[in-house]
């Protein structure tokens, strides 16, 4: 492993940069360094397909109610809405669902974001229909896997509102980072500050484990790079 | 995917059409349409091999008590004679260990039911011997993993009554349906109409995914079909 | 499968004589016989890696405090101590993180246990840094997944002392043994006792198994060998 | 004690005859009866003040979503309608809140609801200003006490719907008959049968006491009445 | 308070001599001192009556086991049988119900048991009928109040056999001490022991009291008394 | 009810300041406003005597850790360095108990911190020895009540540090100010503000009262007051 070169100004360079360099851990540390100790989710979120569970982009929320019976009419008006409007880069992020009683996101659902452009899901719920969504490789994290359908059981109130999920406040827009070791959310007047000193984390990692191979003590090592 | 051809009337036809055309999420919306929202176990239940996990059966339930001490004499008597009882097509179901510190299903259980021609168990509780159940095959959902044996800790007291697996009120005979979404149980004077409308429910489903990928807006081919 | 030699009486043979003979759930009952019920641990710990998760070795155990602050001065001091001091067949086992907001274990960690011979990690914890642990092959079983430091959020007061984890009592260098069933922890006074009797029921399972597949009932063969 | 006289007809009547006659746990029975075995709220719902807390009224519902933010006009809107039209008779009844982190019922809704003739409050949630609203001896049940405001915590969204409470299905104007021993939620449409019954077997229950305190065995008393 | 005077050796007169002279902290300081660290209950069991809750007795215990269903005939038939059987100086145990959704013990019980001869109820579980259960002194501890009758929900199996209460593994007639601090079992073979060494106890702390309110520092006194 | 006068500006005349003039929930509501929402402690923490809850002073923080054991010798020792070290105005506040196994918190405690002058004692644990810690008119505030000596259980690792309790995070001598309706932390820098705003919102919730109970709407008084 290589030092990380700098982070692109442009938005898809960023994300292409963050995706090929970074790694979910190191950021996280960095959001602790600065004081956000908040940002990473609860491990109740883990992704369907362990083996494609990247996810770099920006952060849709859908602002969820539980509901106890079925509405007379139009009962996915605006989840309609806001799954139309979904577009390339974005991740759909859900409210947590207390209960856990839901499954608001399946695979006719995978299918439309993916056609749009959309990288993938967080949802702090069930999901179902999973293994026609691992098939079409969208990533998602969810808190389980039950077969309930959401009508009469939830209802999106509004969109792209600040959001609860996983235990962390998603704003709008925000970065949402994922890999194998879980979820952050970069809020985003720190984006800038924490890829740039993330990417510097990454290449002192590099060195630890490097010198940690040569026999050196963990005493020896930490005391020259800071990192464990 | 095509439309479903109608359900065969005999008992393994109609077990293993089940089998090839319906899914789990189809059937539990139309249970949820026929005002049965109750039907679908708890999603602490997981399938042991998720590249094995589809079952088809009829329910033999497990009454199991809480002990808290060995009894004197053969500690395992109803347990024995209800595997022994176990024939082709069953599932036997276990009623839920409310503190999950038993195990009562491993691998001379499966050996067991599988060599009687049972299709699976649904265990809400732990399990144990899980890499040699997967390595004959048996489909096995459990709540958890550990090595506990039941012997003083729990005891079957009856079997073939109703029971509650997985927060779902399950009777004897009732069709258990489980796969990689979850499980669900269908109540025995519902059993036809639901196979019918579900169904009906796959075709539609099949369609919407067919429009999306068309370009058409959700909103647009909801209007359509119905389904989401 | 045949009957199993007798257990080597030097250590390393020993370890090996365990890994190639027994598994979890046999000394699991055999435990349970000799009255220690509470030496399986609870099945939240998993392994990170299915298929590279067999452990048999020597505790090393943790005494970790949650802190709620970042101290001023090296923040990892006894931490690295312990880590430095991990030997050839020794297993690092961490005191239960109540709350599971720390991720006291990772790549580096890893990499220097491996390097030292250590054998396998038990966190009952979050774990960070999956992939890399598991490219290494080093097996570790944990509560979950997370991706947040324990600096700030937990420190180690003590090592080599009695410890909780996975509600089992861990006294140092006890024998833990880990395999896809989960976790026992056998007590230094019963541990020739437990390994030549596990061995026996080891023998008497193989008998069972051969016997159910001949066709005979359950009832006919517990009565036999008196094993399920 | 002694027997029960009919059930006036009139509203009123029947609202006092039950306050003067029944008790929740003959009517918790008589539901069981009826096969509504769903009826009786969860046991997190005690009242505020034990001295003060039998209710009998008609539910009028709140529907809560939890929010995450302070919405930046009239935060409260939907909340005042409902509350200035609270009326005599009416039970506030509060859709659960699943993290208890809102207190959306204080002294200033006791006090208006009082005002206006409700009869109680059943809040499955955080309540604040206990002291003054046992001073003002308006009887309160709810999930625990906590001094937080719903202002970006929760945010009533409908009202007279379907709600669950207490993890009971309450639907508008149903009778709430709340006392020491919990709180029933008696459906319209078997009101009469219900109270009718329940009349009855505190008739039987006197009679049991009756004979039990003559010395005879609860076998021989249950056997003659029926009643445990 | 002065120091304890030895105790009886008659059965009345020592359980007499407890309720004067000991409380439940100084035994449960005793049982920690011979190892016995797991005989105090959870405190989720709490008496009905703060004022009347002292109970010093035999266990009788309860087994039970949670039911889905209605049996047909006769559905309380041990339960009866026990009650039935209760004499002088018993406390009826009740093993946990995990759910907590089952009220196994009300007003009719209370009244039989107490006409009996018993000095109290430890129900791990709901108990209903609360306010006469108080009004006639019969102490009661409970993990909560819930209008649901057992029928259909639990029914007793067993009687006088080891159970778990509280987290306490209860035996038929251990000596079962309860007072507003909470409950302790004290095993059979520890019994004289615990009682004379709490007596010892009882006595340092009484002096350990008088010294701090002279104004030494907790240092000194506890050097000297080695209680705190 | 009038308007509160100004707060002094001398520690002993702001404590009793607050004590007679403002309430916990108001102080809560302007912690709100300013952008500490987390500043409120759970509803477990709840006062052992209800007549006698209110506290207000300064914080003294006991770092606890979970052990598994009995430390050879002292195992006290810095709890009594600390308990010996409390004074006037402080309250001792305990970090969280996360097993809630431990009480650390009893009468002797109790007699010694009212003879140096302090006013309360929160902790997020259990407690003991109730009645005579009421009867000396301590005010207590715990999670819970069972008779479990710290000893073997947990270990006072340091004090005056940051601790969590009861969710909130507490630093060394911030204002503790809890009362029937729960515990509020403040934080020092925000502190004259946070006592200036409190008294005046008191104000307007005087006048909402008055207003209501002439029999305006809610609407038109909150209109006017802003204040619900």
């Amino acid at each position: 492993m290589q030092d990380v070169p700098p982070c692109p100004v442009d938005e898809a360079g960023r994300l292409a940069w963050i995706r090929e360099h970074l790694y979910v851990p190191a950021v996280c540390d960095i959001l602790d360094d600065l004081g956000r100790r908040d940002r990473a989710m609860h491990q109740r979120l883990r992704p369907l397909d362990p083996d494609d569970c990247q996810i770099v982009g920006r952060a849709r929320t859908f602002r969820w109610m539980e509901v106890d019976y079925v509405p007379e009419s139009d009962p996915y008006d605006r989840e309609i809405e806001v799954m139309d409007s979904l577009g390339v880069g974005d991740v759909a992020v859900h409210s947590s669902d207390p209960g856990f009683t839901n499954a608001p996101w399946g695979e006719l659902m995978s299918t439309l974001a993916k056609r749009n452009g959309s990288v993938g899901c967080v949802c702090d719920s069930m999901v179902r229909d999973c293994r026609r969504i691992m098939a079409m490789r969208f990533p998602v994290f969810a808190a389980g896997i039950r077969p309930l359908d959401s009508k009469g059981r939830g209802k999106v109130m509004a969109y792209d509102v600040p959001i609860r999920c996983g235990g962390v406040l998603v704003r709008p827009r925000e970065l949402v980072f994922a890999d194998y070791d879980g979820i952050v959310v970069i809020p985003r007047e720190l984006e800038d500050e924490v890829l740039r000193l993330a990417a510097d984390k990454v290449g002192r990692e590099n060195a630890t484990r490097r010198e940690l191979l040569k026999g050196r003590t963990l005493r020896d090592v930490y005391d020259e790079f800071g990192v464990l």
